[in-house]
This record gives structure tokens, sequence and C-alpha cells, in this order.
């Protein structure tokens, strides 16, 4: 479906052990046993951990050449040897860790538009929780779970911009967190949230038609159609109201179109379709 | 606002030490310091703890006349001093537990015509979590939080029948359940799906509109308008695909018309104007 690679944004936890139905997924995209692919554990604290599982798993699924790549200094991310790294890889997977830590490491550097320059040519991202979040213009930082939404409990910051018009959250339904999605869309109701549960992940083809995988759902909540929101009345920490919510249960199977908002109950119908219209 | 009585229906953990907000008003509904308070603590396996501290709570709050009502039979919510007991109150409460054991020791006993008959006589009815859900006709027995909606994770039933036209659900920020009360509209779209925070309430007047009050809000999932739901093609345990759902957030000062399916965003002005206009 056009040049620019896929995304496979996961909502965390993706089975690693079992079959890894979201992981094989990834990997088939961006040349399966044959891909080149590159762990991104800027994100993590345990860089070496957390790296060696994503080798583990990937080599486990069949493919020999896997790296890992870590900075710690945005000096590190300027640097040649770190551009190169990206440009020879197939699959590129960021992992999870706090989403902050990759914009305030990678964001405008030199790994960053090798980044870019690789989606474009096709590369394929991928990304689980922080990883996940990260994805879109405008993320989540962090936020409360397991609360009615009020502007306080989220703080956003400037993602690393491959996905337009949407807000990411992660591990959603497992930590009742659509109190903070509907606070994030409440703040910025042109971008659409999108609530990825755990073991879930949704590919993005051609920048903007969505594929949901995986075992949980994804929740597309949709503001752009809100009657009321006293966001201009509260105080930050006053619960806000909105009225006139809009709101898909996505399960696998199903997908989505960003840029007309609608939900596509039966995507490989509706893919057939559009291959023989084409 | 008519004769028939107000309902308050809480979402649990209702504050009982401070300012007490919720129970406060369910007093006031029903002759402040003059009320006759009757605890119902059917629901509760430990009704004797559980009864004395709403004794103390109401006592704390001026209200002298404060009695308690078990049953652990049917056959004893048939008798005739049990009916009395409900004939002399003036605020009828029912505590947390299980709702089940409400429905299977009252429903269709004297008792439970006796309650329906205080409620037509103006009577005030209040009921925190387990409280809550049996308030419906149909309601939520038990389900899993904090997973995307299938239609496993939720077992109904028959409930009191206080309150027509939509289903119940309580600690529902606190606990992650979307998923399960998406779960249940997707099975009965003609019902509005209510999920209320805790410590937070819906006072219901005149058996249609709804008052939110207290900290948290109450969601408001509305399946009326579904586009899309696959409920016929899916296993119980599979996942639920649901398009279009509307999704409201009330916290206090919004209302919401059950009969209209139409949120309030400013009760108190809403009454007044319908007050002038009456």
């Amino acid at each position: 479906m056009g040049q620019r690679g896929p995304l496979v944004i996961i909502g965390g936890a993706e089975d690693k052990t079992g079959e890894c139905r979201i992981l094989r997924r990834f990997l088939d995209l961006g040349g399966g046993k044959h891909a080149r692919v590159l762990v991104i554990t800027v994100a993590t604290k345990t860089p070496v951990e957390v790296g060696a599982e994503y080798v583990d798993v990937f080599h486990r699924l069949g493919v020999d050449d896997v790296r890992t790549f870590d900075v710690s200094t945005r000096e590190a991310a300027n640097r040649d040897s770190a551009v190169q790294m990206i440009a020879q890889a197939t699959c590129i997977f960021f992992t999870g860790g706090e989403q902050e830590r990759i914009t305030k490491l990678l964001g405008g550097t030199k790994v960053d538009s090798a980044l870019h320059e690789a989606h474009r040519n096709g590369v394929v991202l991928g990304g689980t929780s922080a990883g996940a979040s990260m994805m879109s213009s405008t993320m989540i930082v962090e936020g409360e779970g397991e609360t009615n939404p009020r502007p306080s409990i989220v703080r956003m910051a400037p993602g690393m911009e491959f996905l337009d018009g949407c807000v990411i959250d992660q591990h959603f339904a497992q930590r009742g967190r659509l109190g903070r999605l509907l606070s994030a869309v409440a703040q910025y109701p042109h971008h659409l949230g999108l609530g990825i549960d755990e073991d879930t992940a949704v590919v993005v083809h051609d920048g903007h038609v969505l594929e949901v995988i995986g075992r949980g759902a994804v929740s597309v909540v949709d503001a752009g159609g809100l009657t009321y929101s006293n966001l201009d009345k509260v105080h930050r920490d006053e619960s806000l109201a909105l009225c006139d919510v809009r709101l898909h249960t996505l399960p696998e199977g199903c997908g989505f179109l960003l840029r007309e908002r609608r939900p596509i109950p039966d995507f490989p119908h509706w893919l057939r379709q559009k291959e023989l219209s084409s």
C-alpha cells in the first residue's frame, strides 16, 4: 500500500513465548527470515536485559540478523556510526520504558532524521508500550489510570511524529486508562485517541489505514463531534464533562481509516474490495 | 418532581468520615434530621459490622431514628413484621455486598412489594455498590474488569426494577469496567449503561431525570446508535467489535434525561428553566 513503511504499534505485554503473532507479523512486514532487525532500547534504563530478550525472541522466530541499538547521550545519537545502523535495518523495533527518554535522547538528532528517512523508504517501525506512545505527533508522557477525566491526570508532549492525527495510549483496558485518554482528546479534540490493549497492535498501512491484530481490542475515542466540554471552565484538577464522544471498540479483523475517522468492521473484506477496485 | 421517591445510586466507597456529601444528600431527600432510616444489609455476609457502620454515620449526620434490616431466608422476607419495618421508613438504604443476594432473598417477597409501594409513595431509596447494581431491571451480577469487551466477561440477571431503561455498573473508573459495561449494553442496546465512579452518585428524580453528585463522574454508554456489532457472530469468549457507541462523561453539576437519552451539561440551570416554565 504505497511507499511509506508500515508501523506496528503495540499496547505492551505482547506475547514473546507462544505463537508471538504480533512480533511475527512485524518481522513478516520487513522481510521475514531475511529481515535485518534493529532493536532500539533507548526507552529503558535496563537496555542490556530488555535488548537481549527481544534478540532471543526474534532469533527464535527465525531471523538471524538482529542487532540492538542504545545511546545514553544525544551526542551519540548524532554519530555517523549510529545513523549507519539505522540505515541498514529493514525492521526497527522500539522497546518499552519511558517514552520521554526516546524523545529527549533522539528528538532532532541525526538518528531521528535517519529513522524518518527509513520510514519514508518503506522500513517497518514497531514499538511497544513507551515505544508505541512515542509514535504520534502529540504523545501522552504519563498519567493516572483508574480515575475519571481531569486535565491534571495526563501530561502530554511532542512525540516522534511517525503517525499524524492521533494520540496513542497503551495497556489500555488493563490499566483502566479511559479517563486519561479522554483527558488527552478533550484537550486535543482534532486528534483521535487510540487506546491499545496489551498483546494487541495497530498495523498502520500507508500512514492512515489502521488494521487491528492481537488478543485484545483497540478503543478509538473520537471527540471531534463533542457537543459540550467544560475544559475552558474547570481547574486542572477538576472533573471534565464531555458530551457526545464517539467510541469504537475494534478487535482483530477490524480496521479504521484515520483521515475519514471511520471504523472498518470487516478489514479483510474491505481490503479485497479496495484491491479489486484499484 | 412528582410522587415517586428519588433514588440515590452510589458507585461504592462513598465518603463516610468527612463531609459525607452523598449520604447527607440521601438523608436530606428523606426528611433530614427527622428521617426514619432503614439500612438493609441483605447484600452482605457481614450484616452486623456493615449495618453498625451505617448506623454510626447516619447518627453522626444528625438522624436519631436509624434501624437495620436483615433477613437470611425468603420466609423471613414474607413476614408482616418485615413489611412493617419497610412501611415505617422514609429513607431506605441498601449496603454493598453481592447484588444477587438481594434479588434471591427479597425478589418477589412481601418485602419486595413493600419496597415498591414505598418507592411509589415518595420514600427515598439509596444503594451503594451491590445496592446500586440491583436498582435496574437488568443488572450486572458479576464480571471481569480491566479487559476488552467479550460476552463471557459479564453475567447478567433481573434486578429489583426500581429504575427502567438502564444497566448500572459501579466502582467504574477505579476497577476499569468500561469493557464489562460495553459487553452488557452490546447485549441489551435498548438499555443505557451507567458507569458510576466511587464516591459518586446518580440522584434519580421522577424516575427518569438523573443528577450527578460526588467526587468522580458517571459515564453514560449509549449503544442505541450502534452502526456495527459482531455480537451475533462471536463465541462468548471472543472479542466484541462495536462501532459508534455514544459516550458521555458527567461529573457533579451535570445531569441526564433517561427517556430522551440526552445529557444535561448544566443541571442547576436546566432545573431553574424547567421550574420557571412549569
